[in-house]
């Protein structure tokens, strides 16, 4: 199995930065501007870019702290059992953010697509909690000329 | 073991792309401003961040297609036994640059940070080619506030 994984510090509180990955508002401050359905445990995100998926189901939450999606329905084949997390980490004057993309079958070209996209997207996360603007997609960076 | 890996295109020859990984005229465009050493296989080329380390030693070279380093000397402890390499494709309008970052022994805060910044530095390679001014150390992008 295969992983993606970053790490970013951001200057502010785990409570905001847990906010930023847990509600319909906030997610769409950084990923997909068309985000729905994020909640509890059980419920089903879905993210939309240009109205294709991905959708994941949130398996774990421990509050300011965890953040744990696992794929569901609607998914580029190569991420079919993956699981996405965020760990939450204060320290002086930052909140760390450890993300992971998990479980990949094999290492390929779409994957290596993915890890930069979510650096990325990690940096526009970032930016969202610092500046008040971040890069969701469809402003976000474009890293080849397929996009 | 554990890989890091990333996937940009680049709207730049690949014999462009091949002298930005392969001189040390172009690797400090983007990596390290202060870069010296780069040439055939066996040589040493010393990237300073600060006055400090890596150092890689070219073991492949495939001209205008891959750009192969192990590590050699100085160098941060988890880097230890690692090898970068730098795969060119090249497509209709732009080359493709693989980039891996291997034969890490565990996956560790460490590593996700040297990720999201092999990131940062792979799009500092893209725009370097694109514009002509890229973000290497000391210009570059910082991912957290200990940098």
């Amino acid at each position: 199995m295969y992983q993606i994984i970053h790490r970013v510090g951001i200057a502010a509180s785990p409570g905001e930065v847990y906010k930023a990955l847990t509600t319909d508002e906030g997610l769409s401050t950084w990923w997909a501007s068309d985000t729905s359905g994020a909640g509890e445990v059980g419920s089903i995100i879905q993210f939309r870019f240009n109205g294709e998926g991905p959708d994941f189901e949130v398996i774990e939450l421990v509050t300011d702290s965890i953040v744990h999606w696992r794929h569901s329905g609607n998914m580029p084949e190569a991420w079919m059992g993956t699981e996405v997390s965020f760990r939450l980490q204060a320290d002086e004057d930052q909140t760390y953010v450890l993300f992971l993309h998990e479980n990949w079958k094999q290492s390929s070209d779409f994957m290596g697509h993915c890890s930069t996209k979510w650096a990325v997207f990690m940096l526009s996360l970032k930016q969202a909690l610092e500046t008040g603007m971040g890069r969701p997609h469809p402003h976000d960076i474009h890293i080849d000329h397929d996009e």
